[in-house]
C-alpha cells in the first residue's frame, strides 16, 4: 500500500475517521487472548454506511485486504489483520446509532458498532428484552455478534445471535449494498441471503446494521443454584424443568466444584453460597412474565415440586434481586478466575446434550492420560449441548508441562468431539484459530462449498484475507 | 431425452421406483391450484439417499433438468414441471422413515417424503410437539416445508419451518452429498449452508432428510375466538397478550365478517359461534405447560383480565377440547370455503404487524375502486404481519368481471405492499406464479446475489430450472 492510497482512504473518512498513529494502532494489532499479533498501517473508523461503500469500492479496485473489528473481544483471532502490514482494519465503533425502536412490533434497527449492552438497554428503555446475553457484552458489538453468530446463557430459550434477527444492511466486497433492514417476520421472496453473512467472520461482506427481535421482559426470575452428583442429574433435571415450563428455561449452566473454587479464591468477594462442597452445580433460570402474584407463587410451588423430585444434592433459590446477581456473578467470573490461576487450554465443544455426562468422562479420561497434572475445568452450556471444555495448568513453573502438552490434548479431545460428531466450534467461531481444525474435521463436502461461496461473493479475496479459509 | 437415458433412470430406481404410465404421472402433472399444466416422460420414485445421487449424476452429466416434488400442495407452481416434457419429475413419497427419534434431546431426523401429520405424530409419541401446523398437513411432506420454508398458524410462538431444523442432508446438484444431520444446537464452524437450501424450492438441490427440533407439548390450551371492532383493536390486544404470556402466544388469526359467513354457508356443520354478527374476530391460542391445577387456574384468571381491559365486543373461551377443535376448524375451513363461492384473487403479503389496519383499509380501498364487485376476505396470520389478502368475485357469471380484472388488483396491491416495504410473499414462495413479481419488487443487488449463487451451486442449471428465477 503506497502513500497515496492511505491518503486517499483517509480522505474518504475525514480528520475523525482514522488511526494511523502506533499508540493508536496498538489495541487493534492484538487479539482478545493475545494469541495473535498483526500489523497495518491504518484503522479506518466509518461514520455511516456510505463510507463503508466507499472504502470497499477502492479496497476491491486495488486488491487491498479489509479486516473488520467490533469490539476485539473474540476467542480466534478473526478481527486481527495479518503480520505482514498489508490490510487495513475497519473499525465499525463509531457506527453506533440506533435508527429505530419499536416496542409495539418488537423490532430494534441498530448499526453494527453498538456495543451489546447499549442495545440490550434501548430495549430495556421500552419495557423490552433483546435477550443476547455473554460475558463481554460490555464492550462486544452486535457487528462482532452477528459475524460470529454470538451464543450466551440464554441461547436455550431464545436462540443464537441468528436466531435474533430480522434483516441486515451488508455492504458487499465490490462496495454493493444489500439493504434488507425491512422488519418483517415472514418473507419467502427467494434465497436466504442473511445468514450467509451471519456467522461469517468478516470473509464476505462488511455487516452495517441490523434489524433485531425484541421480546417480552420478564417480570420476575425464578432462579436457583443446585447441586448435584454429577453431569448425568444435570441433564435429566433440564429434561424435567424444560417438560413442566414449556421451554421457558433460559439458562441452564453447569459448573464443577474446581470453577467455584477457582471464583472463590481469585474474585472476591464472591464466596460458596453452599455450607458444605458438592462436585457440580447448575445455575439455573426460567423468565417468568405472569404479573398476577397468584401465578406467580403456583409456578414457584410447582417449580419447587420438580426440583424436589429429582433430588438434587442441595439448591438455593435466589430470594431476591440481590442473590440472583451474585449466582449470575459467579457464573460469569468463571473465565477471568481460570485466568488468574494460570495457563489454560481451552475448547468450546457442543455435542447432543443427553451424551455430554459421557463426553465429559471420556475426554477427562484422555487428558489425565496425556497430562496428568492438567486440572479440568468443564463448565458452560448445558442446556445447548456445549460446554467450555478447559484444562488448566497445575500453576507455577509447572504450568509449562501442560502447555508442552497442548498440541496433544487438543487432538484428543478433538478427535473425541469428532467420534461423537459433535462441533470443536460451538460458539466461538474459527478466526485463525481453527482453520486447520476445520481441514481436519468438517464434511469436505461442506468445505469446498464455503470455498465456493467464498469465491463468488469475494472474488478480490479482499475481505479479511485468511480467516476462516486460509487460502481463499 | 432419448429412450436409452430414460432406461438408465429407470434403472437406478428399479421395478417400482418410478411412473411412466399417463394416468400415473397425471397428478405431477398439474399444480394444487390448478394454475399450470407441465409434461413429463417420466416420474422417478427413490427409496434413498444414493438412489437420489445417483439420479443427480446422470443427470447434471447430461443436463437433464429435475423437479423434486413432495405432496404437491404449493401455491406457486414450484413443483409443476415445464411444458415442453424435456424435464424429469423426483418424487420424495417412498422417502419417508423416521431415522431416529430422540425426546431427551428433543431431535427427530426424518427423511424429507415424511408426510408433515406423520413427522407431528412421531413427536407426540414421545411426549414432545412438532409444532409446525398448516392447512395441508395431511398430505403435504417434509421436504416441500423445508424448500418453501412453511410457515402456518403457530409461527409465532415456535418461527417458520426455518428456525425448527437444526441440520439437512442435501443431495447437490453434481450428486455430491452434503450431510449435516448431527443434532447439535451450536455449530459455528464456517458458512451457514443450511439455509441457503431452505426455501430455495428445489432450485439448488436436493433435500433428502432433516433433523427437527421438538419442544414441549402443552397440557392444555387457553383458546378463544375474540370478535373486535377493527383490525387496530386486534393489534393492541396482540400487544398486550404477548406482554403478559413472555411471548407464548401460539396462534393469533385474524378473520373478518365475511369469512365467517362463507365457512358457515358451505362447511356445515360449522356454525356462528355467536348470539350476534361481528365486523372482525381474533382466534387465539397460548399453550399452557404447567400441570398444576392451581397454575392453570391462576394463569386463566390472569388471560381473562388483560381480554376483560382489552375490552373486546364478545368473548367465547373454549371449554373444551371439542369446543377448541370447533374454533380451529372455522379458521381452517376458510380456504374451502372460499373456494366453494367462487373464484377468488389471492394476494399473500406481510408488513410490521402494527402496520397491518392502515394497510387493509387503504388496499380495500384500492380495489373497491378497481374492481366495485369485489369482496375482500382478507384473513390470517395476523401476528406475523402475514395476511392472506384474498378478493372474492360476487359470484355467478360477475366472477368473469373481476377476472378481467385481476392483474390491475394485484399490480396494485403489491405496489402499495412495496410502499410499506412489506413483501408479496409473506409464506407462499415464488415458484412460477411470482417470478415477474420478484424482479420488480425484490432488491436488485438481492437478485443479483441469488443469480449468483445459483450459478455457483448449479452450474449445468438442472435443479428445478426455471423456478424463481427464470432465466438460471
Amino acid at each position: 500500500m503506497n502513500c497515496a492510497m492511505l491518503d486517499r482512504l483517509r480522505e474518504i473518512v475525514g480528520a475523525h475517521g482514522y488511526y494511523d498513529r502506533q499508540e493508536d494502532l496498538e489495541p487493534f494489532l492484538i487479539d482478545h487472548r493475545g494469541l495473535y499479533r498483526g500489523a497495518t498501517p491504518l484503522v479506518l473508523r466509518p461514520d455511516d454506511t456510505a463510507q463503508v461503500r466507499a472504502i470497499m469500492r477502492l479496497c476491491n479496485e486495488h486488491g487491498i485486504g479489509v479486516v473488520p473489528v467490533g469490539g476485539n473481544t473474540g476467542y480466534c483471532g478473526a478481527a486481527t489483520p495479518s503480520a505482514d502490514g498489508s490490510q487495513i482494519v475497519l473499525s465499525m465503533s463509531r457506527m453506533r446509532r440506533i435508527r429505530s425502536l419499536d416496542p409495539q412490533n418488537g423490532i430494534l434497527i441498530a448499526e453494527a458498532g453498538c456495543v451489546l449492552a447499549d442495545v440490550q438497554a434501548a430495549a430495556a428503555s421500552v419495557d423490552r428484552l433483546f435477550p443476547l446475553s455473554l460475558g463481554s457484552e460490555g464492550s462486544c458489538q452486535l457487528g462482532g455478534n452477528l459475524s460470529t453468530n454470538a451464543g450466551g446463557t440464554a441461547v436455550l430459550r431464545y436462540g443464537m445471535m441468528r436466531d435474533l434477527v430480522l434483516g441486515l444492511e451488508v455492504v458487499l466486497p465490490d462496495g454493493r449494498l444489500l439493504e434488507e433492514l425491512a422488519p418483517l417476520r415472514k418473507n419467502n421472496t427467494g434465497y436466504d441471503l442473511r445468514d450467509l453473512f451471519i456467522g461469517a467472520e468478516g470473509t464476505l461482506g462488511v455487516i452495517t446494521a441490523a434489524t433485531c427481535k425484541l421480546y417480552a421482559r420478564p417480570a420476575g426470575h425464578f432462579t436457583a443454584l443446585v447441586a448435584v452428583a454429577d453431569p448425568q442429574a444435570a441433564v435429566e433435571l433440564l429434561s424435567k424443568l424444560r417438560s413442566t415450563s414449556g421451554d421457558a428455561v433460559s439458562t441452564f449452566e453447569l459448573m464443577p466444584r474446581i470453577a467455584l473454587e477457582l471464583v472463590c479464591r481469585h474474585i472476591p468477594p464472591l464466596t460458596d453460597p453452599f455450607a458444605q462442597a458438592y462436585p457440580w452445580y447448575v445455575l439455573l433460570e426460567i423468565g417468568i412474565h405472569w404479573r398476577d402474584p397468584e401465578v406467580r407463587a403456583a409456578i414457584d410451588t410447582e417449580l419447587l415440586a420438580v426440583l424436589d423430585a429429582a433430588a438434587p444434592l442441595d439448591t438455593v433459590v435466589a430470594a431476591n434481586e440481590t442473590q440472583r446477581e451474585i449466582f449470575w456473578r459467579i457464573r460469569e467470573s468463571i473465565p477471568a478466575a481460570q485466568r488468574r490461576e494460570g495457563v489454560s487450554i481451552k475448547h468450546d465443544i457442543s455435542v447432543p446434550t443427553s451424551e455430554l455426562p459421557r463426553f465429559i468422562t471420556e475426554a477427562s479420561e484422555r487428558i489425565t492420560r496425556i497430562a496428568p497434572e492438567g486440572r479440568i475445568v468443564a463448565y458452560g452450556h448445558l442446556g445447548d449441548g456445549n460446554l467450555h471444555f478447559n484444562v488448566s495448568g497445575p500453576g507455577g513453573n509447572a504450568d509449562d508441562d501442560l502447555l508442552r502438552h497442548a498440541a496433544d490434548i487438543q487432538r484428543s479431545v478433538h478427535d473425541l468431539i469428532a467420534a461423537y460428531a459433535g462441533s470443536f466450534s460451538a460458539e466461538h467461531g474459527i478466526g485463525q484459530l481453527k482453520r486447520d481444525e476445520l481441514l481436519r474435521y468438517k464434511n469436505p463436502v461442506a468445505v469446498e462449498l464455503m470455498r465456493s461461496l467464498k469465491r463468488t461473493l469475494d472474488p478480490g479475496r479482499i475481505m479479511n484475507p485468511g480467516k476462516i479459509l486460509q487460502d481463499c
